[in-house]
């Protein structure tokens, strides 16, 4: 059975009935994550630029935080991109990148145009996200490695894999969905750290979109071995010797990825490596309600790799901010939370920050503190005017992986955080109500109703 | 220098007044067979299905060949998959491919939306022809036989880098706007024979439009290295020791692609294998006006490569019909050329046909009739039941390269069969005198006026 079969048998097999509640779970922290950051991209200028130059498109997709509609595959591409904008978006450790993304975009796009309900949306979220990730099983970390952006090289399959299912295709249109997406896959890491890098995901979102439109219209394309092929997807773009199709077969649905590995939330909008410290600080600062100018010294201590990038006393910039645990910490400690804001303008540089950064000393653990295979930890040590010490210390971030998740409470206040940039708090507490019961919602559009602005 | 600066410097710097007659000559033909295979390619299957699912488009620019105008961006899209529909468009022995499809369909959909000069069009036209034949002289014929769909992986710097002029933007945003295509460069040869072929020339048409376009509204990219990255364009496309950078950047303009070698003009819409046989045929038939009831026997004489795929003595499909020698002589002994129409319906079981191809014998020429290292020559006898005997031979078909271009009436005829599929006669004529006057024209608008159906 050639791998685009078995993809399109076991997605167009797949039935609500056998999504169990671990899955269910899941799929509705994936949906309410994603949601959450779209609407905190909706304003970003990779988004709003791209939506400029689409003038001319009418239709009945809401562009997400905004008062616009237009045609399902441009909002598939506008909020793809704007979903990846703060890069603040779920991520998976089979994929090496962000597994959501590229799939439900163009999922609610889609169900902008037709009728769908929410158990149909989550069977197809589940079907593409097991697409994406067990094609990663077979390519990566090669694939990773060698410059290609995951999330959108294989997400692109993980969207046609997803709309093909919402669209009901038969197995023979879904095959030829995916020999279309293959054709229709690309994004180059040489490209991170510009705007072009979540557009890579807006792409992936509409050709995933496109490819299940076409296929069900009769398009054609290779539907017998695009993948592998002599001139197909595993020989051009990992070459001989570089994947394993055994791998990503065998692992289909034993366990879903979307239950294990899981999906990561990032709970903080800056770089993962800080994490561990914001998440010691915060504990302090909500166990302790100490008051920043109590402070005498701050330590830190996080693995020595991860302190490599993120040692920077004083940030020079916005991007030199997110990746500054000595920031993040500051603002936790300062503010109880380390949101969006701090990243924009000159927060970096606001007088009481500054003042506390100068307090602030970051080294690396030594084996004492963390068993010396593991990277994820972190501690803080405050001690104050008055001679009082506080100290949190975490293993790993929480978040990082579905055995360690966040919970709820945190989920709910990321989404508040996220949203709150662009829609009201009723529209806020209405969306959220209806994602945590995603599976009972009759037509989706009842959820993106509420995602637009007036 | 990087690539990415050399070519926008190039671009930018590239004046009207630097087009010298030969030039001009080879743009005016490109644009002629560009537009008449789009026109004759509007109404297949690949480029109405897509036309379809772009539901909700509206915008200035023409669908060649309907009466629909929509966005620049889904323009560029059909009319680039109606171009290379039915494969007959030109060809560029640099490129491995196709050069024109992947440009003009983006030139003539943002000539719609911004008034344009028919000058400032060529001039637009050879920048993204020089760009993305002399990045294929980095990178071919590697490139092209990993399964990399060349017309369209190069395409796309083509079309980014004609979009960027026509736009006239400046060297920093022609650099973003290469940097953006690089993330859009996509196709897989594992998906020739179907549909998605010409597909991906539409997509690239439109992703190098689509670069251009945000390029001006300030998008990002990596501008500094896209090419060069570790994980840019010629390490994870090619790989290491598989490019020559120096190659390319060496030829820019000495001489310019589009003059030498230059564009090879199809003359009929089938393998390229079986045309030197097809030029015999017609001579003969032209010169000596012979009745098919007359013949008695044809032998055919092509090269023993390309007879290998040809000899197909009796077509049991419009495909096998396009590669079938035997089928393309017995139509131009029958009609005096072979044109679009023969390879549609039944058209090849046609019950003269059948029993004029039961005379026809094909047969791999020797070292007396041609140069052992002669590849392209093809001849054939033709005996008459009176005992007549008429022989043709030709070194290579015409129009194969600029040294042996195709004459001017051929063009037209050419261009004439195309365009009829869909233009009244009084349109065609009209298109055709402004073509060849390309560079008069002051607002490319008046073409593609006379390109749309009523």
């Amino acid at each position: 059975m050639s791998i685009g079969e078995f993809f399109a048998t076991n997605v167009t097999a797949l039935d609500f009935e056998q999504i169990n509640q671990d899955m269910l779970h899941w799929a509705k922290v994936g949906i309410l994550d994603t949601v959450g950051v779209t609407l905190a991209g909706a304003n970003e200028p990779c988004a709003t630029i791209l939506s400029s130059v689409l003038e001319g498109s009418t239709g009945p997709a809401v562009l997400f935080g905004t008062n616009q509609r237009c045609s399902a595959l441009d909002a598939a591409l506008v909020n793809g991109t704007a979903s990846h904008a703060l890069d603040f978006d779920d991520c998976n450790n089979t994929m090496g990148g962000h597994p959501s993304v590229p799939i439900l975009p163009a999922l609610f796009a889609l169900a902008d145009e037709i009728k769908v309900s929410g158990k149909e949306f989550i069977t197809a979220y589940i079907a593409g996200f097991e697409v994406e990730t067990k094609l990663a099983m077979m390519v990566n970390f090669y694939h990773y490695s060698k410059g290609w952006h995951p999330t959108t090289t294989l997400g692109v399959f993980g969207s046609a894999a997803a709309c093909s299912k919402l669209l009901k295709l038969t197995q023979e249109q879904t095959k030829v969905a995916l020999a279309i997406a293959a054709s229709g896959a690309s994004g180059l890491k040489a490209n991170f750290g510009s705007m072009t890098k979540p557009m890579h995901i807006g792409r992936c979102a509409r050709e995933g979109l496109l490819a299940a439109k076409l296929a069900k219209q009769g398009f054609t394309a290779n539907k017998v071995d695009v993948f592998e092929h002599p001139q197909g997807f595993l020989e051009v773009y990992n070459g001989a010797g570089n994947y394993d199709i055994d791998k990503g077969l065998q692992a289909w649905g034993a366990p879903f990825d979307i239950v294990k590995p899981g999906i990561a939330i990032k709970q903080y909008p800056c770089c993962g490596s800080t994490h561990p410290a914001i998440d010691c600080a915060i504990d302090i600062y909500q166990t302790h309600q100490i008051q920043v100018d109590e402070i005498e010294l701050v330590n830190i201590w996080i693995h020595e790799r991860r302190l490599k990038h993120t040692n920077r006393p004083l940030p020079k910039s916005e991007l030199d901010a997110k990746f500054s645990v000595q920031y993040v910490v500051a603002r936790a400690l300062t503010d109880g939370c380390v949101a969006i804001e701090h990243f924009e303008e000159s927060a970096y540089s606001a007088p009481k920050i500054l003042e506390l950064m100068q307090k602030i000393q970051a080294k690396p653990y030594g084996d004492t503190q963390f068993s010396p295979d593991n990277h994820f930890g972190g501690q803080v040590r405050i001690q104050l005017k008055d001679g009082r010490v506080f100290e949190a210390k975490v293993q790993e971030p929480l978040g990082r992986t579905s055995d360690n998740p966040l919970p709820q409470d945190r989920l709910q206040a990321k989404f508040e955080l996220c949203a709150r940039r662009v829609l009201s708090q009723d529209a806020i507490t209405h969306a959220y109500e209806l994602i945590t019961q995603f599976e009972s919602i009759e037509d989706v559009r009842n959820l993106t109703e509420l995602l637009k602005t007036n």
